[in-house]
């Protein structure tokens, strides 16, 4: 495993990884930054949330997921290393708003963990989709890579169906809990791209105008939708 | 990830992930059971140390190497599945010792968590490189997988002595915790080999009698001295 966590270059922080290539743009490294403190904050959520499964393979379902996304944040520690890029530099400017969505929205039950687990990784990757027509080739990999199912939705919606069947008191709240992650996601987004001018410039350079950013916060939402209706919580 | 999950058969319990192979001596699959939930136990230890990291870089090498525990459990559960054994059965009869360690050695500070990783990780290593030796070849070389240095060495010895250098007052202290750490968990260890008659007779077989398991107890502690030594706190 070490000869992983070096290959990955979590331990050797400091020392540059590679040659620098060509520069990257200032709204890409934004993209990569909160794409890669979202998968450490990821990791922190489920492993949390593992210690709550009723089950030890729940349990383990959940670990498992976790050690997905630090896979993933290997990657884009990588890949911005690359470019002479420390992901830490990256996440920094982000760290507080995803922090105060965590903390805004602590699951309290196992279903909630499942439901916030599904809902979040779904928005980031529509988010993510729509964002990574605008960069470069080898960027576009990587973020489609990285944004692969983790394994949270066949869980979840197997875990939340069944649950809903055996006591449906409980699809009220849900439904409710999703809508609540749905609005501090997407406030935390407006506060991102507001402050961050690289990032909304890249964005309206891809979606045309400042109206092209609200209609991209829209087909979000109606994505947002279209999920809980398949969770059994429209 | 899903794919991956479903590979390592940790979201698939229930269903047997294949035609059971030849039968599995209960020392075996108890020695299994125990690695298992150790690496679990593991995960849950090192992620929620990861919190109390000092840098984002600390923080992301300890989500790292809890990352690998995951992997060498599932690692464990697919062998286990092959003989027809799920790996909760497995684990269930040491949930109850391993959970009491980790509850009577949480640690209460980065530089514990740091000695704690190193330790345990250690330990274990030690134990099962000399078990290896009673196992088959398919067995032993999974056992040798399972146990590479999942990166703490490295890792611990280096954060350890800069903390040591910084501050020499924190010796006595981790010196005394690494004491405690090392009782702990042969405590647990000699509770468990009393418990599994399976599992006794493995090691007495493999070690020739019951001063045989004592003997083994004793290199465990040289080992665990010669590395306090190492991290500078012998």
């Amino acid at each position: 495993m070490v000869g992983a966590v070096l290959r990955a270059g979590v331990l050797n922080y400091g020392e540059p990884v590679s040659e620098p290539k060509a520069q990257i743009r200032p709204g890409v490294a934004d993209l990569l930054g909160v794409l890669a403190y979202g998968e450490l904050s990821a990791f922190d959520r489920l492993a949390e949330d593992a210690r709550t499964a009723p089950t030890l393979p729940g349990r383990a379902a959940l670990a498992s997921m976790a050690a997905a996304e630090i896979g993933h944040y290997a990657l884009l520690e990588r890949h911005l290393a690359g470019y002479g890029i420390s992901v830490e530099e990256a996440m920094a400017p982000f760290q507080s708003h995803i922090d105060a969505f965590q903390t805004s929205t602590a699951p309290k039950s196992w279903l909630e963990s499942l439901v916030k687990a599904y809902v979040v990784d779904s928005l980031a990757a529509d988010l993510y989709r729509e964002l990574a027509q605008l960069l470069d080739e080898e960027t576009r990999q990587l973020v489609l890579v990285v944004l692969d199912d983790t394994g949270h939705s066949a869980f979840a919606e197997r875990e939340v169906a069944a649950a809903i069947a055996a006591d449906s008191t409980q699809r009220d709240r849900l439904a409710l809990w999703g809508r609540r992650l749905l609005g501090e996601a997407l406030t935390q987004a407006q506060y991102i791209v507001a402050e961050r001018d690289g990032l909304a410039e890249l964005i309206v350079a891809g979606t045309g105008d400042l109206s092209g950013i609200a209609a991209l916060f829209r087909r979000l939402q109606q994505g947002h939708t279209k999920r809980m209706q398949v969770l059994g919580l429209g």
